[in-house]
């Protein structure tokens, strides 16, 4: 294992993204996002994702020096046009107009597309909520859960984030698949021998597994079965038709076999609790519900980990691989 | 079995809530829902709640001449104050004044509270999408079900409904418990004898078991494990502290053992697609995606069973059990 300072990581990434057709600010912007998840211990999507970025610039799908543009559609609908490039530039600028926009109205909807959303989903709506905004956001991917009662993919493994503000503590966060497990875990049993759990997915014809090469050429299923194909559904809808994005089979078709990152869209919808009745309560009434939790032995807020690690980390640094070290130093 | 046309049920259902200290709005609002779940052929939230409504209004808890009022909270903000009463007679003129602010703003919240949700939630769904609207609600409940990691009961079994206006169909509606099971599901199976999956809940003791007694005993779990539970604590937030209203342990304290049902709140968002950057798209968008769902054999739309029933009970009419038609007789 290679140990970096955070510093240095994030060097590394934009020195990489630079030597691979990025300008300076979405190469910033990019490797600002890898840091956050490094910086938590959330390795599979810090710097394990670099090369995928670079292959997506390197192919010419990805724009490297996007531009990105707001719109306001609605009064409480605000459009973030990504030009092409990577999600996290866009969403630097769509946070504010975003945060202005429910400040305004009380709830309000960024829809962000034209972008590759290929990172975790927890800092945009965590943000919001640094915010004392509460906020969700919904993603599509490629094709890989098959929808209930059918055995071949057609529904991304669709994450969905969350996040509350919280009083005195770093905000509430989640940040969930609608499959049962993320594709990269079950990749990471195949690569390493191991077995999945037989809720995880299904293979060709139809059968549960616990083989993760035979899920991998089959589908995977839904978080829980038919109400996680539902939720994965729905976001397929939020993330693509809503907002004029691609579904996940278009978003393969669109990539053709090239292998990048997918092309896409991302709704974010924020609340402003301080303009629905409660002001005053909210947040002493959300901490009730997180003592109430906690309370009971053997519970953890969900992202509370996180939170630990990321105070850690600026002191210990963070390991990436030899492996990946070295990839890293051949793409520049 | 007793059969009745829908028009002698719904005429049953007013006149019994009639007998038990509603007014004719509340009645023939509360009766107005039970019918669109009978009429859908779903049993369990049809006259088989109807004791429930009036043990509630007889116990003084619900009130039964409730005059709900609107008021604009924000420019995209409407809560309605139930005054006390069942919910249908509030989403009633919930929905048109949250329809308007839809339109206006292209996102838009309505927060229900100071009611008590004892019906689906599809019906307020379904209904915004036939105006061209893609929603979503939230409602809290009683606390059945534990935190991922616990083994106490906190959570309510929490559903979540969503629905997406289709083209020359009716909308895209499904209406899901957080929880693996809902809480008639494992009171049915004990009452019957039979087993429930290991999925559903656990024992006092925290061990999974497939008796539903020892469910009951227990806590539920979420659907797919920690990541139903996830959500069930999301509603919770978004029910509860967001709108002011209570979380599921504080309407069972507010309810103090009486066994009425659950007062609350409920969150409805709507968005108007057409004011998202795909008003000529969204439609036919949309429908490519039930068009590759349904291509696979095996699949069908959640919610599609319903509109099916719905086109026959109106020449069939319902049946309903010999004990519960003579239950309601002997109410009134």
């Amino acid at each position: 294992m290679v140990n970096l300072s955070l510093k240095d990581a994030h060097s590394l990434a934009v020195k990489c993204l630079l030597a691979n057709g990025c300008d300076e600010a979405n190469a910033e912007a990019a490797a600002g996002r890898m840091m956050q998840a490094e910086g938590d211990l959330c390795a599979s999507h810090g710097l394990f994702r670099l090369p995928w970025y670079c292959s997506g610039v390197n192919s010419g799908r990805v724009n490297g020096k996007a531009k990105p543009t707001i719109e306001q559609l609605a009064p409480a609908v605000v459009r973030l046009d990504g030009d092409g490039g990577f999600a996290p530039l866009g969403q630097e600028i769509g946070h504010h107009a975003l945060v202005e926009c429910t400040r305004q109205n009380g709830i309000a909807a960024l829809a962000v597309t034209n972008m590759f959303h290929i990172a975790a989903m927890w800092p945009e709506v965590e943000r919001l909520a640094d915010e004392g905004l509460c906020a969700m956001a919904f993603t599509a991917s490629y094709p890989y859960v098959a929808p209930a009662g059918g055995i071949k993919p057609l529904f991304g493994t669709n994450p969905m984030g969350f996040a509350w503000p919280r009083k005195d503590a770093p905000p509430l966060v989640f940040d969930q698949a609608s499959s049962a497990m993320a594709r990269g875990e079950i990749q990471i049993a195949a690569r390493d021998g191991h077995s999945v759990p037989e809720t995880a997915g299904i293979g060709p014809d139809g059968e549960t597994t616990t083989d993760p090469n035979v899920v991998l050429e089959g589908a995977q299923l839904g978080f829980g079965g038919y109400k996680g194909a539902s939720l994965a559904m729905m976001i397929e809808l939020l993330a693509g038709p809503l907002i004029g994005e691609f579904l996940s089979y278009e978003s393969a078709a669109d990539d053709a076999g090239k292998g990048g990152p997918p092309k896409g869209g991302e709704l974010i919808i924020a609340l402003d609790p301080a303009k629905f009745g409660d002001a005053e309560g909210f947040l002493a009434h959300g901490e009730k519900l997180f003592k109430a939790i906690l309370e009971q032995e053997g519970t953890r807020l969900p992202g509370a980990r996180r939170f630990i690690e990321r105070k850690k980390t600026p002191q210990t640094g963070i390991e990436i691989p030899d492996s990946l070290y070295d990839t890293i130093q051949g793409l520049m």
